[in-house]
């Protein structure tokens, strides 16, 4: 065994999303036969497992949580809204410490319906934040708020870039608000080296920002709804590599979780995309 | 006649693919018609008509042309694509100058097959724009570097914020190289009201770089291929409103220009959505 830094592979997670044809014993099986270690996992088809027997499938074979999908959806302005958004990701917590998991993943939400007002909303995701983050502390969680791609500021989160997301999270203590750096939301935007080292922090690892790191390539062109479009690794426009270093150059060294949203790898059969995946990330990231 | 500022519609201009329902003559005569006293034009239905009798029948029909859409596609890597592109551009700013326009519009090119370096790619639109500069003035015309929707990053649009274009049309003297406003591309970016101070600069409207001011609104879900979802001013997330007063406050008192690419519009009436147009501009913008 090597006394050296974790390899690229031992620090690999698999987003469940990407395999969508795999039930969540299937997911397991098939991670720890292919030797990955990790899986992110979501709310929906954990709790339709139960999320107890979830964490004893995920633990008995041998693997990780890297982070539950997710939290979020605070920018509503109506109060039994916000209240039922905030009791709803207290369950969310509690799930995400149920399965071993320090990561809860924010989609902060959009704007809400007639509403054009995208500072308001960025405010209330603060109030959110400021609400959850006791609850979250308490469970051993960090609340990871996921800027996305600026095509889903109206629908779906306000928070568009890692510097905004920076803006928010640093209103916390570092261990109780992170952000989320995925690549096919972030990789055009050419503050994001930089705003990748403001992330990183000058404390080392211990005060980085980055609760999590994930990929996907950026593949043209875009599906109706642009939500089920992300690319295999490699077949797109994003230098993975390029992320992988910066990120590591702040002092990241938590898991690399591949989350990818695309019909035809739902298509095919799970073990080969997963083996896909791996040399895929040995080609374009490591 | 008034001797004070413009009104709105003194300085409305319809972006002619708003209506592409209607031939060039149908536009003019619409235009007039409905009091709209500036069109925006596309260079391939003013090849077709002829470039000459297009300017006299816009002329005669007592309008301005406001913009020409579109130059640039600067980013080719291989030499003989890039002089092809420079040469396409020259010809372009023949045509504006031939139309009365001040102002080409270039949307300055996505990656180049296989690449990932987006760095290099704003570094030769750079290089192009040094080298149309001089010619583009002696036609007395401008170049306006639009920032397109980071979701056009890929395949068409390097160019992604509007302090993005700013970084390089302020490599340039403010009357050679401008930047396109247009409240599509910008509306989600918190930084865009500082960006557009930032063009306005500190010597009011003569130094200003903001060459042209176009408005559409934001609707979702968005349609495959990401081009043509435009919406209805008024229909969707963007603060208009805010918009025109903050170029305003940056000196611009330059044609207000309505560019939405919207089948459902073209599937109506040109001069029932003519009207519209004029109504929620008073509505949504005045």
């Amino acid at each position: 065994m090597s006394h050296g830094a974790p390899s690229l592979l031992d620090r690999l997670s698999l987003n469940q999303e990407t395999l969508r044809q795999w039930s969540l014993p299937e997911l397991a099986d098939g991670c720890a036969r292919a030797g990955v270690r990790g899986v992110g996992l979501w709310r929906a088809p954990v709790q339709q497992y139960g999320v107890a027997a979830a964490a004893r499938l995920i633990r008995d074979a041998g693997l990780r949580v890297s982070s539950l999908c997710r939290g979020g959806f605070f920018t509503a302005l109506e109060p039994g809204e916000r209240a039922a958004a905030l009791d709803d990701n207290r369950a969310a917590l509690d799930e995400a410490a149920a399965l071993g998991t320090d990561t809860l993943v924010l989609v902060s939400g959009g704007l809400p319906p007639g509403s054009r007002d995208l500072a308001g909303a960025r405010e209330r995701i603060a109030d959110a934040l400021g609400e959850l983050a006791p609850y979250a502390a308490e469970r051993g969680v960090r609340l990871a708020l996921e800027p996305l791609h600026p095509m889903y500021a109206a629908d779906r989160c306000v928070v568009s870039t890692l510097a905004q997301a920076l803006d928010l999270a640093e209103r916390f203590p570092a261990d109780r608000v992170g952000v989320v750096v995925d690549t096919y939301h972030l990789w055009w935007d050419d503050t994001v080296g930089a705003q990748i080292g403001r992330a990183g922090g000058t404390g080392g690892a211990a005060g980085s920002r980055i609760a999590a790191f994930q990929l996907a390539d950026w593949v043209t062109p875009l599906p109706e709804g642009v939500l089920l479009g992300r690319g295999q690794l490699g077949d797109g426009s994003v230098d993975l590599r390029w992320f992988r270093e910066r990120v590591e150059a702040a002092g990241y060294r938590g898991p690399v979780e591949v989350e990818i949203f695309n019909p035809a790898l739902w298509a095919r059969d799970g073990a080969e995309v997963l083996a896909e995946v791996v040399r895929r990330v040995r080609t374009h990231v490591g």
